[in-house]
């Protein structure tokens, strides 16, 4: 028994059908009857809409989809008028077609194909006896699509909202929702005008102020609501969810007892399970529809400059979605100040590039430092000043504004998660989501077949074991109906070393680059022509190999993480969700930085020094930062393998990739469908266009790309200043994209109602924190700011930088140089005896020559107090920060609060009158007598106590 | 307007009195008529309880008590035995008494007095109004205390239940809560037996594997619970909350429109408010009472090596006193495993102090290290290895295992917390607290109080602005009725000038004992006879200051904390909690830890070295730590504090100023009410023995004390790893001191609903993650572990730590001494050129004589990379930690989820039935015919379609 919901339910499924219970009872409502429509069929055009059964009068609330293909096709298709399927449902296996108009001779069809036959069938019987009301076609050709048309009648839907505890609008008065104090009220009133344009023109938008009190429905409480007609009394999307609901847990015992749709889809007994779209996007006619103005005022490049309306986008595709674009909305907006002050700081780097003493003094012509070579043999000495360009561009990223900015982005990544939580609570607050109880999850069907198999073989084996002996058998009786770790052990460890595979994967393929960089540019320096530009074209090619195997790894590692959750079988979709997120975004997150990690805190670091340098596969040295530093390296790695992914992602994967599709699917269904008529093209039912959508499979990838884009733009934003403001430039395309592609490409998703984002907001916090770290590390080891603070204070003379550059950079004697290392050829122009390198080591003359040197350890504690600093400091603003944020907004706490207050006030007037009107019969009755009293009142429910009563009966009392 | 809900509540308090809805309606039994008690006065003995009015029917759930004074006194005196008053309600400012037999004939009362009579008795007419059932005594004697009992009668008690959603158990009978799997079952069994001894004697705890469904009271729903008797279905605590809940809400027109029992006794209109104990617990009978068996079983300190009755003192003291000790419980507990591993370590240190290399060096007799003077002048030259016994117990605590018992103590206050949580989420469910809403809290009286005076305020001046102005005045409106920022900012400016203020406060006087050790130690150390003991002297003496000054500042801070949040005049009582908690724990946090804090990272630090010290108020140099090390001051600091505090704090304050206060209550009482009849108190009520009771007054001290004990033992535990073993024992009889406290000399607290500890939560973990840092900088910063690491593997010649203390020993060239400053009168026994100090310098003949040297850049690179590691490391550990145990056990949330669809499955047996029982009349009603299907349908809800009605309706179809 999959469920323990599934008997009570049903509980007359299994009656016999013979049975005389209401057996010719007129109320044959519920079943289709649709001989009137086969006969005097309703031409197309004259239907109010293609949203409805053929009566035009059921709406359709759900669309279930299946392939069918029979054998004795070609008998049937005389009577393409009578397509209309009759839904009877009466005595099981008994063949349903039988004495219809359309009537099929019956050819042998595949055991399998009857076989689902048979289970769709007997599902559509159960959804019948659960009150809902199907319409199908025919299926009167050798094969194609067939739609199961689904209407909820408004018993059904007043049920469902019941036990789903739907909140729906009480009839009492809106009321206004206050706007803080008057001088609060005037700004925003200057404010909502100043804004006007950029509001969408959407009906709903306009009183945002207004709220209706809201209550579950409750069928005995339906004088609260204002129902004024029980059609639209519950919109479509609320509609969808209810027979979304039923479909779940509706049970087909012919399929092993499979629970829900979801399993049925699964197992390929039906193609797809959809609600109906509003209507087209882009009818030319005038009657709107929600559809359509979503896609006029908002899933269109064109009106990109406009906010969303978020309710719409609620009210037509459920809470889920609403509050991904919400997030998306909110994120994105909130990215307009850091690009602002990004591109401040990066201007400030370059209205101060002149001024920078250690960039001048590189590029000073008379300050020779004369510098070791940077590879063995075919390199040469050479001057610090041809580095100029470098250190001067090093300088846009790498000065102190980047300290302040790196700051402000950990703090601005706590402000971003707070406010997101304000948010989460208003549009909870709005769209009466307080207080709504986790669903109840079904099993996933997978989980259900890895349960049954089991049980199948415990039961075998504990059958063998009886036979040996009698007493033992019986323990493991609770464990049979779930997978306990044992069974999950093989998954786990599958797992396990997979991701463990994968990221080793990752790191090789990091390792292989670094290998071809230090190759190639050995090789290329060999070649004198190609000498100059080896470092430029050495690291171009590197980073674009790197871009390329990270968005190859990122599909494979998709398609990995999805497998790998497969393989550990969890129970509810919402585990799987989980923990299908978790893996994607390890392999995802080690994929996309890891070559970003290398570049900030490990090149340039395993390097040596002149005379000991190390070596990889011997003869190749470890390569080494510019001399500009390692950060801008960092910088361009990373702005690179940022724009190029989100170009390359957005155009191609989230673009191309659907339409190839598209195309691919069109040209598939038409050399297969090819007998379809085409009279049924040319005017297409809204489930026909719909069917021809592409199905609509989570959120996952939007948000991941989103979450992998927060983590550019806070985790090295010390080393590029300019992240915030790509992304934003990038997510102001993407929520048009992705608006279009839900409105425009996918099926319409099942409404679900969350009250959060879920496992994303503790992803995004934990970047958050990780970003505080990280740019730490950047800016004390990547970037060279302790170490001019240090000398600033440390060792300068009179408190500026000047001779900065001369005091990084430590003396070698060449000739200590082992053999075969020095330049060959030299053609340098002067005689060199010690050459520069860039570290901090005691000199050659020094009694422990080459040692690291006091300045050395003195720069390292620096670095590390800084990180200390830095690090507690940052993460103690943003403790403060959250906490001064109060997660509810207040006038909505003050809200709520209010609203709880009125609701309490509206039931105890009704409570007053109901007992007013209880009251008035009562004090005829022979109540009990004036001696009678406490007792009386305590035992007796009738004796109530109130009020009225009470004040009455004390004038009684004195007269005594 | 208070409160939107009062007028909705007590709409027909102001209905014309003379009104004849119910005029003379018999039901008069809501009134307490005690005529004939008056004239057959039921002796106190023949009484069932002395919790019941004088009828023996009705139970007293709550109790009002007054003081009266009256000048009419003595003519009253002469009728002692009617002793009951009327409580006639009818016609307000009518004098009650007139016309009842023990008529007095009426003084001139003062004005206060008459007026609060008069409160008293509109609160009192209100109070009946909501149905509750009032028994009181007569005022007859000139003055004394007048206690009012308030009894609920079943109805009100629906009612109140149905509107706080009281959960109560449903029909459907228990089921078993399934333990896992058979290996678990088995083991859970054997724990169980074993643990039988340490299980209370109590009869719910035997059956908690059992759990009824519940479901919250609804009047419509009747049928669902097993409602046996109407007396006892609802449990005394939660009938007093019923009432207390009336009596918050209850307005008093007269008292300025103030709303509720609080903010009367606030107003002195009436003194105390309280429910009743359950009888008493010490009372030789064999009537057990839930007290008796409170105190039988868990408020002894005979009983201290058994669990607590948890449920037991939930249903008694209600949730939010339950989880309190429940906390304590899990503390306690989870205090054992650190003890254990505590003395381990010790023990530890205790073992290898023979094979310590350090501390035998500094032992040897051999190895003469001639040390600088500790003081100018008068001290002398010194030899090491005086200081052999510091080093030899500085080991104790300082060695390797320390490392990983403050490692083991991060992730351990990790796994308490996340424990917490599922203890917490598992209680709420056996409690039905998951799904409750936060009650509406009503507004503080003093809040209340100023916000009237704001108004009034207000609208004098607005009134004087509209002589001026005729436009504005009215902008203010909205801001009328609540307080703003502005009017705070005055109160908020208090708080933060005052709390600056304490701290600034502590701080000096921290300052003050270090200021006398050093004076004390200077002055000391010119007389020879002291100067031996010098050290220990003054270390001694100045921890006593310290420990004294701590706990005097405690008792000051926690009044100046209430006192600034009631400057602060925060809205809700919550608020008002919240607020204090948070400044009381700041003040007393700084209070308790700076002085160990000044220790642990400040101590000796700020020295500087011979030949250049540091002096304070000139002449005084700064104080160092002893040779071994301050880790060794700091753990004496840390021992003598935390026990003297615990020790003083549970005697003195807990147990002594109680049974003063206590005998001095006595004493006043006893001079006071005199003239009392002798008779009352030999046969006392259970409302005056509970009357003589301390007040409840909140759990805060309670959970501060715990708080700041957690601070011990977590933040300091590398240097102090018997920190837990001193915490378990003192909280062994902590936990029976409350519980003693709370049954035997507490009156009864309201039950109160709360599903967590709040914001001594958030307290906890800041605690937590606090001391992940200060425990790495200890190990860091204060203790000798990474210098020695630093030496065995960069200096040792042969890994070992050989020459550790020659190694952080810097030279001092003794010629270089400042004038003056050379010991007088040196009788050490040899000629001194160099002496040595404890830091890393340069030696006199370096080129830099006396500046750090690489070794110091060296180690304190070290030991900021120590902090690094450890603090991200641990943190990183405990977010696993905190990952890998999930919040809510799977257990506990299986059983949500099962219990959710056994109320499903029983809710849709119950509707499934009433529409079999509404479809049989509906069938032999003329429904619609076959033909008028859909529509029908869709629009009437009486012609449902139901399960078995559409199964008939198909075989109908088929033979149309």
């Amino acid at each position: 028994m999959p469920s323990p919901r599934a008997p009570g339910w049903q509980g007359s499924s299994s009656r016999d059908p013979g049975q005389p219970c209401g057996g010719d009872s007129p109320r044959s409502s519920s079943v289709i009857n649709n001989y009137l429509d086969a006969s005097e069929p309703v031409s197309l055009e004259a239907r109010l809409s293609r949203m409805h059964f053929h009566d035009n009068q059921r709406k359709v609330d759900y669309v279930l989809a299946y392939h069918y293909r029979k054998r004795g096709a070609h008998l049937a298709q005389g009577s393409p008028g009578h397509s209309l399927a009759i839904i009877s449902n009466g005595e099981r296996g008994k063949e349903p077609h039988a004495g219809g108009p359309g009537d099929i001779e019956l050819g042998p069809l595949d055991a399998l194909e009857e076989e689902r036959k048979e289970q769709r069938e007997e599902f559509e019987h159960n959804l019948m006896e659960a009150g809902l009301e199907l319409e199908k076609d025919l299926e009167n050709k050798s094969q194609g699509s067939i739609f199961v048309r689904i209407h909820a009648p408004w018993q059904v839907l007043a049920r469902e909202a019941e036990f789903l505890k739907i909140k729906v609008p009480i009839k009492k008065e809106m009321y206004e929702i206050k706007a803080g104090g008057s001088i609060a009220k005037k700004f925003s009133a200057v404010l909502q005008k100043l804004s006007s344009p950029l509001q969408p023109r959407v009906p709903e938008h306009s009183n945002n102020k207004m709220k209706n009190l809201s209550y579950p429905f409750s069928r005995e409480k339906m004088y609260l609501y204002n129902i004024q007609e029980k059609d639209t009394f519950f919109d479509n999307a609320t509609r969808s969810r209810i027979v979304h609901e039923i479909l779940k847990r509706t049970v087909c015992s012919r399929a092993n007892n499979m629970m829900g749709i979801n399993s049925l889809i699964a197992n390929n007994i039906y193609e797809a399970a959809y609600p109906l779209h509003d209507g087209e996007y882009d009818s030319p006619e005038d009657d709107m529809n929600d559809r359509k103005l979503l896609y006029q005022e908002w899933a269109r490049y064109g009106v990109f400059y406009k906010f969303q309306p978020i309710d719409l986008i609620r009210k037509y595709f459920g809470e889920k979605i609403g509050l991904y674009f919400a997030w998306l909305g909110l994120y994105t907006s909130f990215l307009i100040p850091p690009s602002v002050i990004g591109v401040i700081v990066f201007l400030y780097g370059c209205a101060t590039i002149e001024e920078d003493i250690p960039s001048r003094e590189m590029c000073d012509q008379q300050n020779v430092f004369t510098m070791c070579p940077l590879c063995d043999k075919s390199c040469d000495y050479w001057n610090l000043n041809s580095a100029c360009g470098t250190a001067r561009a090093s300088h846009l990223f790498d000065n102190t504004a980047t300290v302040f900015f790196s700051i402000f982005m950990a703090l601005w990544a706590t402000m971003f998660l707070e406010n997101w939580k304000r948010l989460q609570m208003r549009l909870g607050y709005f769209w009466d989501l307080t207080g709504i109880e986790e669903e109840e999850e079904h099993s996933r069907p997978e989980y259900e077949t890895k349960v049954r198999e089991k049980m199948l073989k415990e039961s075998n084996k504990s059958a063998v074991q009886k036979l040996d002996t009698n007493t033992t058998g019986c323990d493991n009786e609770d464990d049979e109906d779930k997978l306990t770790w044992k069974d999950r052990f093989p998954g786990y460890l599958m797992n396990f070393a997979s991701i463990l595979f994968m990221i080793a994967l990752t790191f090789s393929i990091v390792f292989g680059v670094i290998v071809y960089r230090i190759t190639t540019a050995a090789a290329l320096s060999l070649n004198k022509a190609t000498r100059s530009n080896v470092r430029v074209t050495v690291t171009a090619t590197a980073v674009i190999i790197n871009l390329v195997v990270i968005l190859i790894l990122d599909e494979i590692y998709g398609a990995v993480a999805k497998w790998l959750t497969k393989i550990e079988v969890p129970k509810t979709e919402q585990t799987f969700e989980e923990r299908l997120i978790l893996k994607a975004f390890l392999l995802k997150f080690v994929n996309a930085y890891s070559p970003i990690f290398y570049v900030a805190f490990f090149k340039g670091r395993f390097v040596g020094r002149p005379g000991s340098y190390v070596y990889v596969f011997d003869g190749y040295r470890m390569e080494e930062c510019a001399p500009g530093g390692c950060l801008m390296e960092l910088c361009i790695q990373l702005s690179i393998i940022m724009l190029g992914k989100q170009l390359i992602q957005n155009n191609i994967f989230e673009i191309g990739v659907p339409k190839l599709k598209k195309l691919f699917r069109k040209l598939k269904d038409e050399t297969e469908a090819g007998e379809t008529d085409s009279a049924h093209s040319k005017h297409p039912e809204q489930w026909d266009l719909d069917y021809s959508l592409e199905p609509y499979t989570g959120l996952t990838p939007e948000y991941m790309e989103m979450i992998i884009q927060f983590g550019f733009v806070t985790l090295f934003v010390a080393s590029f200043p300019l992240a915030p403001l790509f992304a934003l430039l990038n997510n102001v395309i993407e929520v048009r994209l992705d608006a279009k592609k839900f409105v425009t490409e996918l099926r319409r998703p099942d409404a679900v109602r969350t009250k959060d984002i879920g496992i994303w907001f503790d992803i995004l916090s934990g970047i958050g924190k990780f970003s505080v770290i990280s740019n730490a590390f950047v800016i004390a080891i990547t970037s060279d700011f302790i170490p001019r603070l240090v000398y600033q204070y440390s060792y300068s003379h009179n408190g500026t930088l000047h001779g900065f550059v001369n005091h990084t950079l430590s003396f070698f004697n060449v000739s200590q140089l082992k053999e075969g290392t020095q330049p060959e050829n030299s053609q340098f122009d002067q005689e060199v005896q010690f050459c520069r390198f860039k570290d901090y080591r005691e000199p050659p003359w020094a009694p422990n020559p080459y040692e690291f040197s006091k300045q050395y350890w003195l720069v390292l504690s620096a670095r590390l107090a800084f990180v200390i600093i830095f690090q507690n400091l940052v993460m103690f603003l943003s403790v403060l920060v959250d906490w001064m944020i109060p997660d509810i907004p207040t006038d909505i706490s003050d809200q709520i609060k209010k609203e709880k207050s009125l609701l309490v006030d509206f039931f105890l007037k009704e409570e007053h009158e109901k007992l007013k009107l209880m009251d008035e019969p009562a004090l005829r009755s022979p109540g009990g007598g004036d001696r009678s009293r406490s007792r009386a009142a305590s035992s007796a429910p009738s004796g109530q106590s109130q009020p009225g009563s009470v004040i009455s009966s004390s004038s009684q009392h004195t007269n005594v």
